[in-house]
């Protein structure tokens, strides 16, 4: 069984489609490549209940959880206070963010971004990375900023910590209707049982195009359940995949 | 006060970043439009009981929930039984549904494509649009289809259906740190109750910039605050928005 994890994207910009969410991709991408399954995917407005209540529910469900987003200096950064509230915890300035945000900041700035030197209290602070502002985790809760090069940047620098066995696929493209087919991929996935298949139908010029995935962590079953499939199908309908 | 809804995206494939969801993007430009106010995106896995808990939570708590995904002929389309288990009806086959399918599908591909004739018991079948396929509609759960060409087509064809009084928003840019304008966005805020401030951050080469929405479904109040803070702006830092 591999670790399970669910991505927060914090921002009523994301929910109005006034800006394009690419955070969550980007986790999953990376996520998945270190072999951690990502099960809840949820993009909530900037709202402290909201955001308590969805971090209670992901903590406890998940073995990790990142939000994106609602970290700045403003009103509507309420992400910390979110935690705070999620865990029943204060909201506390921490004197080591204090002091990075004294450096920071000239002339009247550091007070009005003094608002970022507050932490969920009993909260980690990870220095990793080379934006010379620590990641703020609080117990499975990851806290990452809204700006996708800060996000990546932060990311890149504690993935590592995540890796585990990787997932193994292996894909099959046919030009086919999916219920040409629907039976084949019922009785492998029913025969081969820590096995996931997917299948992913596209239209193409006129016709349905249909890539199948197979993946587990066992690569001797992902095989196994490939030739079984494989062996089923019409090989005039087998394709390439892309 | 404008409707609310949620967007759930129902698949594995999206979750492991394999496929990249384009539709609640769709969903949250068209939607925002037409003033509905998007409040909540969820992405789950093709799970039942997570399916059901999902769409039992976001029917009660928003006016509308749309969902993509999971309607098909194949094991993993389990969009209808978590309809069904979310507002504990039966599965039922629908008998329109049935015969759409008799005249479409030849051979032996009928009875596999037979699976999408169920919908949950007590469903509405929606027959505009040009795919010769109804979309099923569940009390306020709006079923589409995952592939996008096919779920923009059934939404063009039902949208008007929720039109109501639009959004009205300004913008503003600037050239800024967010910590040194906080202040004034956090003092508009309070001042014009009713409206929606956000301030959103990129990084430009170098610089940071800032973009600031003020938004409502009052033009009249937006502006004043578009005044109120452009007032209260450095004049050289203000820039064009893009």
């Amino acid at each position: 069984m591999s670790k399970t994890a669910a991505i927060v994207i914090i921002g009523d910009e994301i929910l109005s489609g006034r800006i394009e969410d690419c955070n969550s991709l980007f986790f999953s991408k990376e996520l998945r490549k270190l072999g951690v399954s990502v099960k809840h995917i949820a993009v909530i407005s900037d709202d402290t209940e909201e955001i308590a209540e969805t971090l209670r529910r992901s903590s406890g469900k998940y073995d990790y959880v990142f939000t994106s987003g609602g970290i700045g200096p403003t009103h509507d950064d309420i992400t910390i206070e979110g935690v705070a509230k999620a865990f029943n915890v204060n909201v506390v300035k921490d004197p080591e963010l204090e002091k990075i945000i004294l450096e920071r900041y000239k002339d009247g700035a550091a007070e009005a971004a003094m608002k970022m030197a507050e932490i969920p209290e009993g909260a980690e602070l990870i220095k990793d990375g080379d934006l010379g502002f620590p990641l703020i985790v609080f117990r499975n809760v990851f806290i990452f900023p809204g700006i996708p090069e800060y996000l990546k940047n932060k990311f890149e620098a504690i993935k590592e910590t995540f890796r585990e066995k990787p997932f193994y696929s292996r894909t099959l493209c046919v030009n086919q209707h999916e219920s040409n087919i629907a039976h084949i991929l019922g009785d492998a996935e029913k025969l081969f049982e820590s096995v996931k298949i997917g299948s992913y139908p596209s239209v193409g010029k006129g016709t349905m195009r249909i890539k199948i995935v197979i993946e587990s962590k066992d690569g001797e079953i992902v095989d196994k359940a490939f030739d079984y499939i494989k062996n089923l199908l019409d090989p005039n309908t087998i394709e390439g995949c892309e």
